[in-house]
């Protein structure tokens, strides 16, 4: 897509710092990286989100991501590592081009992992997850 | 592993809301979500993290979180969903078995996202590539 930031990065029209590449994915350092390391791996073909993205890139992802978290730990010595994936402007998408985050984590580097609260009610848990099996 | 958690989930030994089943994967509501839906998609064999998962049970895994987070979003009128997998106490991994977090998310939830911050120069981004990229 002509006006999408990571379709430019991936014909090369605008630079960065690659990371891995192969036929179907590239993988490059987030400029604002939560750590240095931070990459983003994205499908070279435009998909808006998660929704969009066909299962055969799907399936591949997973293995890449595991082969880039490992070369992640090892290159700038991470103790954890987060996976990411925002799907719309409410779960903090900000480039309309599906994208994972590998994010490498320091022991001592002050972020908070969100925390949930429970149900308030066996029924309405049961409830919760009946709607979502039905939408199956 | 008999003093795994989600092991006893998956032998039914401790019940857990089931959204979804397969061969290969269990998933199944958080009991603290972070907006009701919340589902964590778990292999039904036992690997610590991501970095154990074998790559034919992670080739599986990403055609399953989009059938699933299109049916919480269906299912609970989600705006938005993140996906989220910590591996390692310093990336906030609090059940060592392996699982990714498939979370709802509502415009007005007050969840916010980490930002980070740019590189202190070019030089130290294309250095700390040239670490990962050597790992890989």
């Amino acid at each position: 897509m002509t006006d999408c930031l990571f379709c430019k990065i991936i014909s090369w029209d605008i630079e960065s710092t690659k990371i891995y590449e192969d036929d179907t994915f590239l993988a490059f350092l987030d400029i604002n990286p939560v750590n240095p390391g931070h990459t983003l791996l994205v499908p070279k073909e435009h998909f808006k989100d998660l929704y969009e993205v066909p299962d055969e890139v799907l399936s591949k992802a997973g293995p890449i991501m595991k082969k880039i978290a490992n070369a992640i730990k090892r290159g700038v010595g991470a103790d954890g590592i987060n996976i990411g994936m925002n799907n719309e402007i409410a779960a903090g998408q900000e480039i309309f081009h599906a994208h994972f985050h590998i994010m490498p984590r320091m022991s001592d580097d002050g972020y908070e992992m969100w925390h949930g609260k429970p149900y308030d009610s066996d029924e309405t848990k049961k409830n919760i997850a009946e709607k979502i099996r039905k939408s199956l």
